[in-house]
């Protein structure tokens, strides 16, 4: 079928070429032209804007967003709503706050615009193993788009579901991070106790690639563990500081507001935050304090 | 080449009967006659005694405990002392803790009886699948069991190497299992999310089917978890009691030891901890404090 492409960086660009290859007609829109180039010479058609996009589209269209959330998603929605048609479908597969979506969704509606949220995980491997996508939408409109979705899944049946209405598609990513976050923590944890007992000289990237084969802990994130540690397995150059793109956070304050005790999820954020706050008030105030109960001696700086 | 299998539960047997078909000769012991039975059944040749089993394998040895961790592995690690000679090998393949293996190696050594500690992963799918193993002890001994490992593992040069000397497999595979803590923690947090939101009346089952193909957090563990919500969709009749068999604790309690703040294996931990406390001292505590201070109500037994 034929779908509009908004966002042409490595996961929209990337996501048209396989849709391409599966024999689909795409346009994509960026507003960068390195961005336009890249998808042409993939043999992809582009244009300069979104009007463009819509007019180069036959009605009922399909647009796929796949912009930053936020601010852009925003913007891109609500330029969409007064370019559009009835029927027309809008589908974010960004990584949308769910409770925009739903709004999005309410917003668009009014017009006959419907819309779909697509939780999209695969990241840059996505384009030679596939996306597993939760999708969240109307029943006719998600099955109007399956041929989409069949071509940008692992396998035609594999990887992707309808799993409820609008919303619960970036809700259910929102979610998949959390344990992200969660699960990557508890590796970095593990190799970092592996790695401070000196006594045993361990090869960090020998462990997890033992690790990779009939463990009860293998999986890809582990493989992709085992490569980091091959390139570089004292992870020179790397400083210790890790950023998050707010889906663990919402997940956290999720859990909150529904009363689910999250504590892994909870602390894998917390020690992100953490990596990022080289000048700790609360533990200069843990060694004043210290000093002031014990006079033990404070570490000046 | 010839080993003595000592312990056939489920692990031990599984084990020997990989390495039947290997084409290995496997003689097998335990006290219990339905555990020889079971080997039996699958071709293994059994012996009733330990002493039987020495008798039964030509010298130099390779002797195989697969027995529980603790006073069992200790009552039949100071029994082969006392029976096997110099140039024989005792392999414990059980979650021994690494500083017990490390006293085990010590002691056979002063007869001049080697010790090997291996750390296998897999659990119950071993048998088809292969067993990941991280292996401690002395260049030359491991080498001589190289065959031992490349037929238990998933492939002869995957899923299992030589990590350092006595008391690394076993080290190694503490982390392993401290890890495991932290990814089951994470999943299971994450889906108790997720069924918490009832306005998307997720299907758990489908979710997890999902994640399991293109997404960032597929794995092992989360084909079980499908498997298991395939089974038991609302886990009816699992008790929410969740035990500990010792290597989460001894991560942490070295994490400790070495000033590796590993606050999520931790936390998995405590939860395990926290699921079997039903009648908490602190939550009663707590609760009585804020009716100190503020006169809240509290809620009666």
């Amino acid at each position: 079928m034929e779908l509009g492409m908004i966002g042409l960086g490595k996961m929209g660009n990337f996501m048209a070429q396989r849709l391409i290859k599966a024999g689909h007609r795409v346009v994509g829109f960026d507003p960068g032209p390195d961005a336009r180039k890249a998808l042409e010479a993939k043999g992809g058609a582009t244009v300069e804007s979104l009007q463009a996009l819509v007019a180069a589209l036959k009605a009922p269209r399909a647009l796929w967003s796949m912009v930053p959330s936020g601010a852009i998603t925003e913007q891109t929605v609500n330029q969409l709503a007064t370019l559009l048609d009835a029927d027309d479908v809008v589908i974010d597969g960004g990584n949308s706050n769910y409770k925009d979506s739903m709004r999005h969704a309410q917003n668009l509606s009014a017009k006959k615009i419907h819309f779909v949220d697509c939780g999209t995980s695969g990241g840059v491997w996505g384009l030679a193993e596939g996306y597993s996508m939760m999708v969240g939408g109307d029943e006719d409109v998600v099955e109007r788009l399956r041929p989409i979705f069949e071509a940008l899944a692992p396998a035609k049946d594999q990887g992707w579901g309808r799993v409820g209405p609008c919303g619960s598609g970036h809700f259910t990513k929102m979610v998949h991070n959390g344990i992200e976050y969660g699960l990557m923590q508890a590796y970095a944890e593990g190799f970092a106790v592996l790695g401070h007992k000196q006594e045993f000289q361990l090869d960090l990237e020998q462990v997890a690639q033992i690790w990779r084969f009939g463990s009860v802990v293998r999986s890809w994130l582990l493989d992709l563990t085992a490569d980091a540690l091959q390139k570089n397995p004292t992870l020179e150059g790397i400083a210790p500081y890790v950023v998050d793109s707010g889906e663990g956070r919402w997940t956290v304050a999720e859990a909150i507001d529904l009363d689910v005790p999250a504590p892994v999820i909870t602390t894998a954020l917390i020690e992100r935050l953490r990596s990022r706050d080289k000048d700790s008030f609360t533990d200069k105030l843990l060694s004043a304090m210290r000093n002031e109960f014990g006079g033990h001696a404070m570490k000046k700086e």
